[in-house]
């Protein structure tokens, strides 16, 4: 058996929780990584891989790289994905694409005309929990989905001189939540309207930027979410998903550390989510790339796609936009 | 001690509920009951009431009487409050005083000059599970609220009858927790914006009324709150609050028929929710009418005023207003 | 409809329970009460018992009493009953009869004779919790029971002075578990090995007794049982069930103080059980007079017979017996 | 760093699990293994392991072999150790040692004498949530243990087969909850009973065996446990440990496939627990083989020493005898 050659660029957080996920799978050979730190590089020697590069051109252009992992920071995708399709080399990039709408559809046209797979990161989609609401959904148990409702919520904010380059709360935290209202009921959006304010942090608000949001969405068929958000929740990450239909409820709630309980003259006390996303999402990163990876070797269709992205940052200007303007706004006013 | 006359309006579901709480109050006593149906009557004969009227105004005319339990049909409260009062009578109305807002006022005035307290009939003020949400706010344990996120789902809708004469689900169901928005977190609203579907039956949207809704709801200080509403939720009775707080997070969960868990290899199977409002809020309207006596014999103030009665009208007729034109609506636009 | 006239003997916190309960049916008139305190005899005046007696003697011979509720203290139980059944009064006596087997007999004789029902008060069988357990396994939902588990333990420890008369943890306590024990998979026991310890409280050694127990019961089928007691659980009242079959398994949980949960830095803290057995019970108190009175009153078989009492004394001397020979026990070996 | 050399000998379905975990590990090479079965072998081959044999013989005697990790069947594991003790490799035995007791003692004394580490698979020990348990316990939060609770069902009876020779249910199955209340609350045993049956299989009765036990045992200090068996919970493995004391309570519940709730009109449906060992498990055995090697490689004291393998089949031992005898049994009347 072949194995799939594959190269990481960016070897950041989500990077080397992809470097070590491909290394553990048996039909992929990581022949080098890219970062412009030497320290990242190290970590990537030490786990035996051998080619080791500090721009993207030198790993990208090895003759015998099939696919590139793009783990960089989202001002290089859009052109790393290009490079990388003009190339012929199948890809897998972390969301977003980019934070223009335009852009984005003109890298689309490139990987379109190149003919490889363009894998986008939304990693939410290979969770556990959620995957079997979705299941659920699609089996039928539930009956017609009515209202869908997603609660997402960070431990803390992350740095503000993140914040002010990440296109803000919309596209760097909801725009998970944004796929997710998609994937989990296989449905297009059609209208959106959001309420957001800074209630945990003033220099979140001098950025530029907000903290709490509750968001609205209309589907094309009527169907209704709602998604709460918070930068800040005191007792952790808190990813939940319920789904009322006409037949019954479905709810993916938190996995927690333990289930431990104890009783004591206070009350019962149990234990706390999973701290954050690299606790809660360990299983769904392996999952994804094994996805990738599979779609790759068996040219099969790849469940998350560049359009997905494409909608996703649609949705999240349609929300920013609603922000503003303090009105429901259509997707398809954003384009 | 003497004890307060009491005479009960009205002996459909909520006016028997209230006639038998009044009975086993030990310093009340119930002088006369007033029903345009002989059956109803019966009822209260039986109970050992002497006196059944079937009309308002022999009842209210009782020379001892001290207070009145007004649960006549909607349209009858404005106009036996406003009778009452000018009597002298104390007052406890069931919700709404009148669908029509200047009409509310103006009864809200007569009672202001006769001086004689009047309390709405929100009863799920008095819920035990709610009421411990509250206590946790207050006492700080959650910190300063940011969202909250009211839960509120009939098992199944009401006659078509009715909803053609309610006022529609802003006006006859989802009130209740527009009252609750304002109560738990003890602050006033600002603006409303209001998704909502006919989802569940055909004959509802042509009732031009809808089953599914979704609120969000701007505090005049910022905070955020999430209101779900349905008709019918397949599983029964959903009743859930949950306010995210600077600190941490309160949640009143469903109080279920029982406490037992089936497991068989099908999975774990625990009981459904108290079936509907009589079960869930029994304990609720006992302590409720226990308030309004207790406020009336002791003089003090009432905890649910014609103000909150009025208000929560202003709210729903701004969510109808917002459902019409498809926009947020100020609660002062409507006045 | 003839109401069934019924006296209520000893005026502590359970009889005022009953006499509560009692007050409420409509098919109920309480025309007289008995208690040596003047105190105890005023509570009961105000509820508007007209007849109050400081003996028993005057209590049980009002002409026109059909049944006596007696909740006196223990070792009056067995003369009470036996002077009740003699004057074809209909009986409800609180448990245990007596703490002699013999004595127990020998009422039962007495009792048998004079055709009268006898009810013994074990208050749980009514319990909402533990009757649709034993619903659920009768309905075959478990399959054949293998395994039973009973937890039972008590918030706090009662007053020395009651625990020097009561015959000790397994008569005063654990009592009740026994019967459960027969009542929740409707089978007789066959053997008993008890294993217990005074590891709360030094004085409750002195006075001859233990605190912590636990016990193996062998039904006479091979299905087994096990119950751990505690006489001071630091959380409060547990009072648990679970029941493994070939099918399944059911468990009874703790009825909470509320449902709430409060989410905060340190974990997620629920509410504890219901203090104690008045609230926990509440509703099993209500039900199970109402059951004795039906009974009386339709002539139907009582639940809760003599028998059965006797039965639990004989499990409740065995496991005493265990403990001091430190062995199993047959339950045949009392007699 | 020098690497570890290790050998795995028997790759059955728990030596294919330490094969796994160890090959993960950077601080250990494993630099052969054995195994009777060439498919088996070959499994090794193909995770990278280059020196496969068909003897133990061949694998314990690689010069630079520094550990041996024994998987092979029960009736070897006295012998395999022996030798690896005697040529001074580091080892790791799969329970138990031996089911005779005089035959382990003899081993212990090889392994003393030969100064190498010696470290028994109880694997549970390791596992999250009944650490947590035990460091609750150590932090004082529930006060003096009084009553330990061990819930410890299978899904399914392994192969008639496997329970001829394995020394019957005490001593393959309980064998890990003696170890576990042992561990739990670190206090040796004193005393037990017994009471079990064949519940669920006539054929494992004929075998000689029993599929159903509840135990109690006394602790030196008079804490009391209960163990409650079965080898065929219709809802599969259940693992659950609950620690009564003189402060409050601490229970480890089971691990659930996902934390997903499905709401109709029957109820609420949650998932079951994990399957069977090998998934509740999964994590315990890493966290176990990584203690192993961090034992050896920095000279530290293993945590599951043979004392611990001995007692636990000295418990077990006690274990039949008081099924046997029907009467509890002394720890010490093993020898």
């Amino acid at each position: 058996m072949k194995k799939l050659s594959i190269g990481v660029a960016g070897l950041g957080r989500i990077g080397k929780i992809h470097l070590d996920n491909l290394i553990e799978l048996s039909n992929v050979k990581v022949i080098g990584v890219m970062d412009p730190d030497s320290v990242a590089l190290n970590y990537a020697k030490e786990k035996g891989v051998k080619s080791t590069f500090k721009t993207f051109d030198e790993l990208v252009n090895i003759d015998q790289l099939d696919a590139i992992v793009i783990c960089t920071p989202t001002n290089t995708h859009a052109n790393y994905v290009e490079i990388s399709a003009k190339l012929g080399k199948q890809i897998f990039c972390e969301k977003p694409l980019d934070l223009d709408i335009q852009r984005v559809k003109d890298v689309l046209n490139v990987v379109d005309k190149s003919k490889v797979k363009l894998m986008i990161g939304f990693n939410r989609r290979f969770d556990n929990e959620f995957r079997k609401v979705k299941t659920s959904i699609n089996n039928g148990e539930i009956g017609n989905p009515h209202i869908v409702k997603i609660t997402s919520r960070d431990p803390s904010p992350p740095p503000l001189e993140y914040i002010k380059n990440s296109g803000g709360l919309f596209l760097d935290m909801t725009i998970h939540d944004f796929d997710m209202a998609r994937f989990i009921v296989d449905k297009e959006i059609d209208e959106i309207y959001v309420k957001g304010e800074a209630l945990i942090d003033e220099k979140i608000k001098k950025a530029g930027d907000i903290d709490t949001a509750v968001i609205i969405i209309k589907y094309i068929d009527s169907t209704i979410a709602i998604i709460d958000n918070s930068r800040k929740a005191a007792y952790g990450y808190d990813q939940r998903i319920e789904v009322l239909g006409s037949k019954g409820m479905i709810q993916a709630n938190n996995v927690k550390v333990d289930n431990n309980k104890l009783y004591n003259q206070n009350g019962i006390m149990s234990s706390l989510p999973m701290e954050f996303f690299l606790e809660r999402y360990m299983e769904a990163y392996k999952i994804e790339i094994q996805h990738f990876v599979d779609s790759v070797i068996n040219n099969k269709p790849i469940s998350v796609t560049g359009f997905d992205g494409l909608k996703s940052l649609q949705i999240g200007l349609a929300a920013k936009k609603s922000l503003l303007e303090n009105r429901p706004v259509k997707i398809n006013e954003i384009d």
